[in-house]
């Protein structure tokens, strides 16, 4: 790691010259909020050096200025959601807080899109264009809490991605301060372009490394206003997975196909106390959602899903109800009542691959004693799925050596099926060793090269995604 | 502009160790053949010093090594169709000829997808994935002679786009040669991803200036099998334009959406010879295709469109048979009825400015003494149009600088709404100078970094897109 300065009195003065007094603060009893996202093992948390919360990009441009001045890193926090540790500041340094960018600055309907600053909460953008009879198609399982800023660093995933793609897909253009702090526009409000790099792309995912994003132009679609929401139960995961393919290319073009292992069946249904929740016992659960603009066009999308997912086997198929979808949300809290101490984790396949991906996931749990095995749900139209370990009594060495082995094993498995490190969740500082482990040298040597091309100093964010040497 | 040596004999040994003799052109004669694309004014050819012809990947990276260690340009050349002078080697050295990588490697229906080397034609891709009931949804107008390595060097559009997006949005992944001469893969088979940075889309729409694209996984859709292509005559160009967002907004997901101005419908319909295309004299055409995986709901969309078309003002819909596709195609060949020399340009503005750029264009051309106004056709749904300039009898002097003026106006006003000088035939070395003058320092300032990190002696394609000063 490069060598950083601690914060001095005169850049603090600086700074409190750039944002005000009341947006910086070196408090130790308030910095200590900051010391974590989503993290919950105090060993990975950090205590940043000052906290500042600027009002827009003309202060976080002169912000980042005065890191490059000092040699002082900044890290970028939004809604504060990361399951990497995203926004620890590992290096230490300032955290830089999005919060007061939180305006909906135009909402277009004849253009279809909203322009928005990075800092507003991703439920409100969804309300304002459903509101307006529009969708924004990103739909993180955060939505209520991140922020569209961190949807964007990280290229949030979500559950509508099978028929929507990724946050990466539904954004025209960005602005953002760059790492020496000027403020630049990438990207445009066009269907077509060719006309130089496309540095929009570059940025989404790259997780606050390459620029702070302080302005998106966002692609609005039009409202299907139909929908149904079904639920198919299998016993065997097998074939629950088998059915994925068929509904894809039968052009039925879900909104959503959501995968939820028995493990995650009881332990939802326990949670939120749902009894007689479908095949409790046994079943596997996948979710779908389809929308469509035509209500015929709905009965008979209706009607040939049920009939493709009886004949690929499913023991059940009803209307999936809001106490389904409450299980489906609920996933993620209901570990609580097995473990106070979890790991959720992020892993991506081609989509024909996950069954596999699946099986081989729950042989390399059970070599391991786990108090339960490897809990698993997945957005299985995209390949993509969380698998969750539990701690339960587990000493701390051998959890972190247990979940080390188990990580070692998965994530190799996964890259041999031309899978990654992370569909959705982000690497952050979490997942940096691994990226560095299974990323190619090629591959990771150009990443490193834009890196130090554009941040000379090694200023934003240090110590996520990859370490430049 | 970099000064490069000379191609010197031991580097021509070298070339032919690499790839033998046979596929190492340096006769006058044969080397004439490589001085232009589809550029046709003389003043811009370029004969280069010599065409080597590789066979993989492994090649081209070997023939790369070579470039940086004698310093001498590279510039690759697929199909020859650039309309933007991208496969002229302007700044002299070698072309590369991308054919002999014509293999398609892999054809996979359940994954969706099929693999293929750089130098395979685009047509060849198209009638793959039909013959096996998919869909390569790229499908831009030189699609019978251009390559696949060069509809992703440039994201080349076409007519399908307002449906499936561009050539950038048909990609999972790239195998590419560096500027250093390294064969790097970028991207995966995932329909997610937050696995570091998106360097596959930064490499395409670069142009061949980041990298030499050797192969590709492109994405296959599910082929809708019902199909209806519709005419929708308007004489007010404002009412043909403003269908368009009516068409979208209403959820009909049109595959295609052209335009053809009046010039555009006589002049094709001359050379084709069709006697009778409808409203000859004052007709603007409008053809709308629509695809559905149901016959029922085929149904609906057509009545549904023919609707929105008459109520938008009209003057008649029917059927768009062979000879509406076949006026369509050949927009670009009737102009020789009207000059010899004529020049096609491509602007990108926000979908719902485009009946004002239209309007501006119009004007703009009006202030020159062209034989005939500007003619103009569009990929309306994508805000992406053609303009064609007749020279007729002018002076070349005349001719030059009524263009550039006529140019600078358009392009200050497509920038005004947000647009951009290429939507999909990139910048090459025909608007070099426009993309300098257009493009904001410091978007442009991120490019040439990117550019020096990865290509630190400037070997890629020099001269296009932009130089690096």
């Amino acid at each position: 790691m490069k060598p950083y300065n601690k914060l001095s009195a005169e850049m603090l003065d600086e700074l409190i010259a750039v944002v005000g007094k009341d947006y910086v603060i070196v408090d130790p009893e308030r910095l200590d909020q900051y010391k974590t996202d989503e993290e919950y093992d105090p060993r990975r948390f950090v205590v940043p050096e000052a906290v500042v919360i600027p009002a827009n990009a003309e202060e976080i441009a002169a912000i980042v200025k005065l890191c490059n001045k000092y040699n002082v890193p900044v890290t970028v926090r939004g809604g504060g959601t990361s399951l990497a540790d995203g926004a620890i500041a590992v290096c230490g340094g300032i955290i830089l807080v999005m919060t007061r960018l939180n305006r909906i600055l135009e909402m277009n309907t004849t253009g279809m899109y909203m322009v928005v600053e990075a800092g507003v909460r991703t439920k409100d953008i969804q309300n304002m264009a459903n509101e307006a009879g529009y969708l924004y198609a990103g739909d993180p399982c955060s939505a209520e809490s991140c922020l569209i800023g961190g949807n964007l660093a990280t290229n949030a995933g979500g559950n509508r991605a099978v028929r929507y793609g990724v946050t990466r897909n539904q954004v025209y253009s960005l602005e953002m301060v760059t790492p020496t702090g000027e403020i630049v526009e990438l990207g445009g409000r066009l269907k077509k372009c060719s006309t130089g790099y496309c540095m929009e792309q570059l940025v989404m995912g790259s997780e606050g490394t390459l620029g702070i994003i302080t302005k998106a132009t966002l692609k609005l679609c039009p409202l299907p206003p139909y929908r149904f929401d079904m639920l198919a139960v299998f016993t065997d995961p097998q074939k629950a997975i088998d059915v994925v393919p068929l509904l894809i290319q039968a052009g039925v073009n879900p909104t959503s196909l959501e995968y939820m292992d028995n493990s995650y069946v009881r332990g939802t249904a326990d949670f939120i106390e749902f009894k007689g929740a479908p095949h409790y016992e046994d079943g596997i659960y996948v979710i779908v959602t389809v929308e469509t603009f035509n209500e015929d066009e709905l009965d008979m999308k209706m009607e040939q899903l049920a009939e493709l997912c009886e004949e690929a086997g499913a023991v059940e198929v009803l209307e999936a109800d809001d106490r389904i979808w409450a299980m489906r949300r609920n996933c993620q809290e209901s570990i609580s009542l097995v473990s106070k101490v979890s790991l959720t984790d992020d892993v991506v396949v081609p989509t024909e691959k996950i069954a596999d991906l699946i099986k081989k996931i729950m042989e390399v749990s059970e070599k391991y004693p786990f108090p339960v095995p490897a809990k698993i749900n997945a957005h299985v139209g995209d390949g993509n799925l969380h698998i969750v370990l539990c701690k339960g009594e587990l000493s701390d060495e051998d959890w972190e050596k247990y979940v080390h082995e188990f990580h070692e094993e998965v994530y190799a498995y996964a890259y041999a099926q031309g899978g990654r490190l992370a569909g959705e969740h982000g690497i952050g500082a979490k997942k940096l060793s691994y990226m560095e482990e299974f990323t190619p040298a090629g591959e990771l040597e150009l990443m490193r090269r834009i890196k130090l091309a554009w941040d000379p100093n090694l200023i934003l964010n240090p110590g996520k995604v990859f370490d430049v040497k």
